[in-house]
Formats: C-alpha cells, structure tokens, sequence
C-alpha cells in the first residue's frame, strides 16, 4: 500500500471519494432503497468502514443490507475476500473489491475504499462516499428500520452534530492517520498537537454529559468512537499518539467502554482484524510486518458508571439485539462482548 | 545501524564484549586504579552505559573518573562527540568513540559499544565489559569512593544479586530488545512473553519489600532501574512490549519512581537523547526516524508512597549531592528532578 504524503510538507494526503451516487428513498440517482438489492463491503479493521457496521446494527438493517467482510489485508490489488470459500464473495462472486469498481468505471484508476455500497444485480459500486452513506442509512432508508430504531440523526440537532463531526474528523479521525503517516517530524507534531488538544476538549464535554449531541447515541458518537476503540491497540504506538493511552484519559475512557458495552458498538468490533491490518500493510511504518500481541483488552468491559449521568442512550427507542449468527466476532482476547 | 538478527530465528543477537580488561585496585591487568586517569565514555540514551552514571553518582566517582557523553544519534562510524565544542571529546581530544577502540587495536572491526572506558593518557579503550564495570567501580574503586558511599554489591548478598541479575538480564534487559528487534513474529512473541512474565514476578516481589534484594538499594535495583525508565517513552511502543505501559503497573510504576527521584538515578537520566536514539537510529524499525512527542512524563515526580515499606536506601550511608554543574540535564519534559 502506497501511502500518499506531500513532498514539501511530509502531511498525509486522503485520496477524495470518486463515487458519490446516493441510495434514496425516491432513488433519485437512480439507486432506490430496496431491501436486499445492495452490499455493504467493509473491512472490519477500518474506522470508516466501520461507522457503517454500527449503523446498520442501530437500525436493524441487518437482513436488508448485507455485508461482506474484506480480508484485513490487503495485497496489491487491495480489499480482497480472501476469508470467504475459494476466494470469492459468495453474493457478489468476485475475490477483489476493485472489481465492483471497474463494473461502474472500467478507467477507473484511483484508490479502493472501504466501506463501498454494491448494486448486487449488476455488481456495480454505487457509492464509496463514507460520510454519506451513514447520514443516508439514518435517513433514507428509514421504511427498512426495524421497530424501535433509535434517531441517530435527527433533523433538530442536525447543526450541532454536523459541527462537532467536522470537529472530530479534522482532529481526531483524521488527525491520527496524519500523525502516523507524517513523513516530517513539523507535520507529526501539527497532527499530535491538534489531536491532544481536541481529545481535551471533547473530555471536558463529556464530563458531564453521557453523549456528544443531546442526552442520546447519536452519528456522532458513532464517529468519534471507530477512532477510539482503535486508540490504544494502533493509534498510540503505530501511529506514535502518544501522550497517553485511551485508558489513561478517564472520562473518553469511560465514554468508550459506554458505547462499547451498548449493542451494536462492541459487537462490530474485531481487534484481531484491526491489529493485524494496521501493522502488517503500512511496511512504510512497520517494516518488519510484526503484530504486536498488546495492550491487553480485558479493560473495555469493565464497569463505566456513565449511566449514573442519566441520558437515553436509544431516546424513544430500544437496544438492537444480538448480530445475525453468522456476523458474531470471536473473542480472541477477552473483550469483544 | 545494522541490527544483526539469526536469519532462521529472527532473533536479535548482541554482540560479545570484546575488550575486557579489569581496572582493579591491584592494577593485576595493567589497568590500576587512580583517580583522573580514566574516561567513562557514555550515551545518556543506552540502558547498560546509564548504570554506570548512576554508580558513579551514588558512590560519588565523579571527579575521579570523569564522563564523555556521546551524541544520542550515532552515524555511521558509530558513537561521535558531536556535542562537544568541535566535535571533539575535550579530554580525549577524539571525534569517534572508534579512535579509542582502534588505539588498544587496529585491526578490531567488531561494534563500538558504550559504555566504554578509556585510559586518558594512551587514549587506549581499557574495557567496554558493561556488567563487569559497575560491580568494579563498587568493589575495585574503594579507595575512591566518597564517604558515606552505600555499598551496592555486598559480599553477603551477591548470591542473590547475581541471580536476580541473571533472570532481570534475559528477561527484561535483553528481552526487550529481542522484542524490538525481531524480525520474525515467533520471535518477537516469545521475547514478548518472557519480558511481561519477568515483569509481573518482579511486581509481585516488589509488593512487600522497597528493593530487589536486602533493604538497601543494590547494583539489582541499578540494572532493572534502567530499563524501567526506558520502558514507556521507547520500548511500549518503538519495541512493541505493549501489554501494558510500566504507568499501568502500579508496584513497578512506584518502584520505578521511588529509584527516579533518589538522587544519583533520576539526575542521570535524559529523556530527549533517549527518544532520539531509539527513534532515529532504528531504522529497520522507524524508517520515518520521527521522534513521538509523547509520554507524558510528569508522573515520574509524583508521590511513590514507598518509604511506607521501610527499607534503607543507602543502608549505613548518605544520599550524594547535586550532580556536578557541567551534568546537569535540562529538564525538557518537566520529569528530570
């Protein structure tokens, strides 16, 4: 994996979405919401991919919108479905991500992402645009919910979480892979330093309230926490975060193992894929390819007192309950719940 | 730097010492005691020089056998005097640490290693036998130690030092490079092991009693001291002993501390030239050679609440004075006491 950095600056550049079609309600772009008609591709191992498994868990899209879990490595052909039988995507039958690409765009040239929302009939990509395919999932695809699905992007708080999302991508989703990825020790320092000044802000925040945006989960938090149960077992030394761990931050930690410990949060986490992803594709930065075997998880179930902050962690909603059969993560190491 | 690794194995391998001459009270190698005749040459950022600072400091050698600090970052001819005026060491008159081990042999090709200690008026390398030198300047040097000088390894408990020595030696010492350097996933896994297995005995033994062996501070404490010190600013994340940072051990994180702020440890350590080292020389392992700005450091002022074990830091002795005015370390971090 090449990893994109400016010459002069040594700052980590992020390839721009290419495919941004939306999946409506009117199918206006020609996509209609239907069930059962599109593929959630995604890594397990990837922060942004991972908002969409959350979502979809929340929302109980589960059998409406499939998913395809990519090998946690990638080779030179990128995202690949080495972990299903022969190779292949048993719904899409194809063994790279890039294919679906090609399907939409035979030119196409750039980068493969994850997540990516496939049309299964004609095995196109409809759209790799992450930040709208939550907001869209919340929104558009609301007749497929299930009963009881908790407003995770609700119209009236729509400016403040657009606001603390614009906050929390600069300076903390993305911040951290700038840090990582920082060629110059300026850029690293830059990246470091807005990351910790953020992560300060947003603790102080959460001191006294249970959530980012009102008193219930919302896309925000979903946001802000793919980055934060990625902190301690990549972010803090592969990508030299390291002021202190997540665990030695008390109020993010406690706001962490909250949503961690909330259906459809720990459930979609696999420490195992997001480990062995981070240090064994970025050579650039770990170039003997070895896994590290910490830190130790068993922390993240422990009790995190937040509810005594009151809230409604589903507002006039419920919880989700357990993930499909055959989506449950192995709990290689203790904390997966 | 070449790191050398077994080809089969993976695993890192330290070079034997090659120069291991005795400077002893009865000179019986050629090598006598006498106060300004030696130089210690030193880098403030390597683990087995630093015991030499601290015995030095705590049996108050320091205007007997003077101190040479080498660059952190060294180049390709190895340890250099760069922080001196010209680039010279003042005393030696010598650019390279390397001229001093070509004086004692021209035709050595094998590593220069500090610390290393060189007969002033020869400019000749006498020894770079690490683990020999401090035990010789606690049970050699007698005649020049400073009154009130605790004794460090005493004959009565040198059974036990020199097998805690031993298990602190190829668990934790060593382990942690064998981690660092690994090139192999097993190797780095059973190096990984060994290490957090060492750390947890040692943790339980430090429990009830201030120090590793007696009641006194002793040449055991010196060398596990060195590599605690070390432990989260580089070997948790550049070495991968990520189970958990020493901070979140809490016995050792106290014993550690107790060490730092007794005068004669904390007064040599320099955080700076040891992040730049490990960072900047490992390429193999940083090849970006950006320094984290982190950990935090703080805490290794705050109260260690062990003096509620008893023990006798210096036994019959007294604590030293302040280092000497030209070595005193600036305080970057705000950790250096």
């Amino acid at each position: 994996m090449t990893i994109p950095t400016d010459p002069e600056t040594g700052e980590f550049r992020r390839s721009a979405n290419h495919f941004d079609a939306r999946i409506t309600a009117d199918g206006r772009d020609g996509w209609p919401v239907e069930a059962g008609r599109y593929r959630l591709v995604v890594s397990r191992a990837c922060p942004w991919a991972s908002r969409g498994l959350v979502v979809r868990r929340l929302l109980g899209l589960e059998s409406a919108l499939s998913v395809a879990v990519a090998d946690p490595i990638q080779d030179d052909k990128s995202w690949r479905f080495t972990l299903d039988p022969g190779g292949r995507d048993p719904v899409l039958g194809i063994k790279y991500l890039a294919e679906a690409y090609h399907a939409a765009d035979p030119h196409y040239l750039d980068g493969i992402s994850v997540p990516a929302i496939v049309d299964i009939p004609s095995g196109r990509l409809v759209t790799n645009d992450y930040p709208r395919i939550t907001l869209d999932l919340s929104t558009e695809w609301t007749s497929l919910h299930r009963s009881g699905a908790p407003e995770l992007y609700p119209e009236r708080l729509r400016d403040e979480i657009d606001a603390v999302n614009a906050g929390v991508y600069a300076d903390v989703n993305a911040a951290v892979y700038q840090a990582g990825f920082a060629t110059r020790q300026s850029a690293y320092e830059d990246a470091y330093h807005r990351l910790f000044t953020m992560l300060d802000v947003l603790s102080e925040r959460l001191e006294r309230q249970r959530y980012l945006v009102g008193d219930t989960i919302t896309e925000a938090d979903i946001r802000l926490f793919t980055t934060l149960v990625r902190f301690d077992p990549v972010y803090h030394g592969h990508f030299k975060c390291n002021r202190n761990k997540l665990a030695e931050m008390p109020v993010l930690w406690a706001y962490a193992r909250d949503l961690f410990q909330t259906p459809g949060f720990g459930d979609t986490v696999d420490f195992d894929h997001i480990k062995r992803h981070y240090y064994a594709v970025h050579e650039q930065v770990n170039p003997t390819r070895i896994v590290p075997l910490g830190p130790e998880l068993s922390g993240w179930t422990t009790p995190h007192h937040r509810e005594q902050l009151g809230g409604r962690p589903f507002g006039d909603g419920t919880p989700p309950g357990p993930p499909p059969e055959d989506e449950r993560i192995e709990a290689k190491d203790g904390a997966t719940s």
